[in-house]
C-alpha cells in the first residue's frame, strides 16, 4: 500500500473507509502524528452516508515505521483498511519491456522470407561484408544495458537480479525517448576481467553498450579497457550522463550570473564516478580553477592514500595551487560548488562563505547535501536532481539523444567532442531570453531534446572521423 | 532482385518491360534457356499499347548464374530490366524485431514508477529475495537465443555478425508463436570454456538459454556444462528440437504402420549434434535396435577414430551387436531410416532393401538423401525438412512450446521428460482416425500446437520436480 519514496523518507497512501460521523478523521490524524507519520495529501474516493473512502498518504523514515503506522490505524474505532493496491509493484509485474516482431508471422511465405530458407541470403551477404548487419538487423539500432548490480541507484551493491527493473525502466527511456531497442544485460560477476570479456564476447550483436550502476573505481577501468577493444560506442551512463547534464546547467548558469568559466572557482565534492568525470569534463569545457573535495576535505596531491590511478592523472588538473583544508576552506570565495557527495553535509552559513552571484548544484542522491529550502534564499541559482524543486538535473536529459546520434552517425565511440556538443545542446534549447534563475535546463519530457542532442553529437561524431560511414 | 533459395538451387526473380510486340517474350525464354536458367512463374504486372511489365521468375545453380542469365536479359532487344526491390532483403532492413515498452513514459508520475524512486523499491524487494525477480521483471518470460555463428543453417561457420538475423528470426517464431521475449545474443568467440563464462555471466537477466547453430561435438560439452551449472532451462535446439519432432513424426509413422518401436530396426545415417540426440530420444521411447551410419558406413565401436566421448557414451545401446559394412548393409531389412546426413546419399534400389511398410525420414538440408520424387512411390511414409511435400519435420512445432511449458512452470531445466512429453503432444495433435501415410506430422501454423505443447511440458516438470515453485 505504499507509494514511492522521494527522498530518504518514504510516501504511503493507504485506502481507509471511514464510518461518516464527527471526529473520525481527527482520531486518525492524531495516530498517524502519535506514530510519528507526517500527514500529507488526503484524496476523497467514495462518499455515501454510511462511510467516506479516502486515500490517505503519510510521510515515514522507513518501511517499519510505516508497518507500524500501518498497524496502528487498523486499530482505530470505526476506521477499516481496504486493499489497494501498490501501484509501483503492480506496473512491475511481469517486467516493464517485451520484444516486438517487426511483422506478423502468418503465412509460409513470410516464415520462408524472414527464416529458412530466405534468411540464408542474408546470413550469406553479412559474411562476405560484416558492415551490412547494420543494415539488414537490429545492430543498427541496439544498446546492451550492461550492469553488474555494485551500485544499483543510491542503494548499493544489490547483486544482478535486482538491477534488472531498473535496467528495464533504462530500456523503457531508450525506447520512448529515443526509439532505440535497448535490452538489460544484468552479469553474474564483479570481476573488471570478466565483465570486460563478457561485453567483448556479446558485442557484436549490439549497436552499442551503456555502462550502468557500476561501481567506482572498478568503472573507469572496465570503461576505458571497452571502449579501446570494442569499435562500438561503450558510456558509463552514470559517469557522462551526469557530467553532461551538469555541464549544461552549468553553462546556462554562466549565462544568468555572467561569469566566464575560465575565470571561476568550482568545488566539487564527492569524486567518485560522477564527480571525477565531472571535473574532466568541466577541463575540457575551459575550467581552470577546480577544486576536488573528498570526505577529509580537499583532496591533496600528497595524500597517498587518494593516489588512485584515475584521481592522480587528473590532479594535474584539478588542485593545481595544492590548496589544502577543509570543504569549509574550499568555499572561500568560491562561485560555483557542484555537490556529488552525501546528504546534509552543508549548512546555510556554508554558503555564505562563497562568492557573490553563487551556483550550487545538490546533487546527492535522494537528499541533497543541503536542504532546498535552507539553500534556494542563499544562492543566486541552487539546483539538484530532485523533480520537485526547480533546475533538476537529471542523466535522462543526455544518455537517449547521446545514444541516438552515436548510432545514427555509426559512430565507433562517444568521446569528448560529441559529450561536449551534447551539453551545449541541452544548454541551447533554452533561447538566452528565456533563461532564469529557476529555468537554467530543460524539461525531461521537452520534444525537443533528444533530436536536437542527436544532431549535434552526430555531427560532432563525424567532425572528429569517428563514424563508420 | 533474386527471391528465395527453396533447395539447392536458387529461384530469381526479375522485373522486365517488353516492348508490346510479337517474338520478344520468346526471345527471353531462349536467351534464359541458354544460359541454363529453368523458366518458372511469368506474371503479368501492367500492360499497355506500348509495353508488358512482367515478374519472371527462373531457377539457376549459384548466384554467379543467377548474375550471368541476368546480364543476358539486359542483351536482349525490347527488353529493359526494371528495379524490383528484393523482397528477402527488403524486409530484414533494420532488422526484424524491436523493444517495446509496456507503459507509456508521458507523465512525471509514470516516470517516477517505472524508474527512480519507485523502481528502487522493486530492486529492494529483488535484493532480499531473489525469486521475485520472476515476479517484478522479464525474466519470466525471456530466452537468451544463443550462438557462436559455427554453424548457420546449413551454411557452415560464418561468424556472428552473419548469425544475427537467423537469431533474429527465431526471436520472431518465439514471439509470434509461443509470446516468448526472445534476445539474440551472438558471441565474438568460437571456445567453449569463453562460450560458458559468457553464457553464466549473462544468464540472471533470462529465464532460459536456447542455444543455436553451434558446431559439434563442441555443441554437446557448452549445453552439458550449461546445464549442470545455471538454475534456468538450457537447451541445445539444433539436437533437441529436431529430435523431439522427428520422434513425434515417428510415433505416428508407427501407427499408421503397425509396428511398435521396441521392435523395429531402425538406420540413423548422420551423427552429428541432430543425429546423436535423435539416438538417445529413440532410445528412451523404447527403441532397441539402431544402427548409426556415417561418411565410412556403419560406425563400430572398434573404430578408434568414432570413440568420441559423445559417441563412446552412446555405443551401449546403438549398434550393440556390432554390425559392420557400409549403409546399404544396414538398410538390409530395416524399418526405419532417418537421414540428417546430407544431399543424395542415396539410390532408389537402396530403399528396395529395406523391410515392407518401410519409413524413411530424410532430413538433410536444404536437399535430403534422396530426391522426394524418386523415394515417395517406395515408402510407405516419407517426410523430409521442405514445406514443399507432405509431412515436414521442422523445429518449429517443438521450440516454442518446449519454452512456454519451462517458462510457465519455472523449470530449472528442460529434461528428457519434457521432451518426451512434447514429442507425445505433437504427435497427439493429429487424432488416430485422421493419421495418413501423407499426414503424420501437423502444420507448424496449427494453433493448437504451442498450448498443448507447453501443457504437457509444464505437466513433465512438475511430476519430474524440476520447477521452482
Amino acid at each position: 500500500m505504499s507509494e514511492t519514496s522521494s527522498s530518504s523518507s518514504l510516501k504511503m497512501t493507504v485506502r481507509v473507509a471511514l464510518d461518516n460521523r464527527p471526529g473520525v478523521f481527527a482520531q486518525v490524524a492524531t495516530a498517524l502524528a502519535e506514530e510519528g507519520a507526517n500527514l500529507g495529501a488526503v484524496d476523497m474516493v467514495t462518499a455515501d452516508a454510511e462511510q467516506i473512502v479516502r486515500d490517505i498518504t503519510f510521510e515515514v523514515r522507513t518501511e517499519s515505521e510505516g508497518s507500524r503506522a500501518v498497524k496502528r490505524l487498523q486499530s482505530v474505532p470505526h476506521v477499516r483498511i481496504l486493499p489497494a493496491p501498490d501501484r509501483v509493484f503492480q506496473v512491475h509485474q511481469g517486467g516493464k519491456i517485451g520484444i516486438k516482431s517487426k511483422l506478423a508471422l502468418n503465412s509460409r511465405s513470410v516464415l520462408s522470407l524472414v527464416y529458412t530458407p530466405g534468411v540464408g541470403r542474408v546470413s550469406d551477404a553479412i559474411a562476405k561484408d560484416k558492415s551490412k548487419a547494420y543494415l539488414y538487423t537490429t545492430k543498427s539500432n541496439t544498446v546492451a544495458v550492461v550492469t553488474d548490480g555494485s551500485a544499483v541507484l543510491g542503494l548499493g551493491n544489490l547483486g544482478p537480479e535486482a538491477a534488472l527493473p531498473v535496467m528495464e525502466g533504462k530500456a523503457m527511456l531508450f525506447k520512448e525517448m529515443a526509439g532505440i531497442d535497448a535490452w538489460p544485460i544484468c552479469l553474474n560477476t564483479q570481476d573488471p576481467d570478466e565483465i570486460v570479456r563478457t561485453v567483448q564476447a556479446i558485442a557484436p550483436g549490439f549497436g552499442g553498450i551503456n555502462l550502468e550502476d557500476i561501481s567506482a573505481p572498478r568503472c573507469f577501468d572496465i570503461e576505458r579497457r571497452l571502449m579501446a577493444s570494442l569499435d562500438i560506442p561503450v558510456m558509463h551512463d552514470d559517469q557522462h550522463g551526469t557530467a553532461v547534464v551538469i555541464l549544461a546547467g552549468l553553462m546556462n548558469a554562466l549565462k544568468v550570473t555572467k561569469k566566464p568559466i575560465e575565470k571561476i572557482r568550482i568545488v566539487v565534492n564527492g569524486l567518485g564516478a560522477a564527480g571525477l568525470t565531472c571535473c574532466r569534463m568541466l577541463i575540457t569545457a575551459g575550467a581552470r580553477q577546480i577544486i576536488g573535495c573528498g570526505r577529509q576535505g580537499i583532496i591533496m596531491a600528497e595524500s597517498p592514500e587518494r593516489l588512485l590511478a584515475c584521481k592522480d592523472q587528473l590532479l594535474s588538473c584539478v588542485n593545481r595551487d595544492k590548496p589544502k583544508g577543509t570543504l569549509q576552506d574550499a568555499l572561500r570565495g568560491a562561485d560555483v560548488f557542484i555537490g556529488l557527495s552525501s546528504a546534509n553535509l552543508l549548512v546555510p552559513t556554508d554558503l555564505d562563505l562563497m562568492a557573490p552571484d553563487r551556483v550550487v548544484f545538490a546533487m546527492a542522491n535522494p537528499d541533497p547535501e543541503i536542504k532546498p529550502e535552507l539553500a534556494m534564499d542563499r544562492c543566486r541559482i541552487f539546483a539538484t536532481g530532485r523533480s520537485d524543486y526547480p533546475n533538476q538535473i537529471n542523466n535522462a536529459l543526455a544518455f537517449p539523444g547521446i545514444f541516438r546520434g552515436a548510432l545514427d552517425a555509426q559512430a565507433r565511440k562517444i568521446n569528448d567532442a560529441m559529450k561536449m556538443a551534447a551539453a551545449r545542446a541541452i544548454a541551447g534549447i533554452i533561447p538566452d531570453d528565456t533563461l532564469t534563475e529557476d529555468y537554467i535546463i530543460p524539461s525531461v519530457f521537452d520534444k525537443q531534446i533528444v533530436p536536437q542532442v542527436a544532431q549535434a553529437v552526430a555531427h560532432a561524431a563525424r567532425e572528429t572521423g569517428v563514424t563508420r560511414r
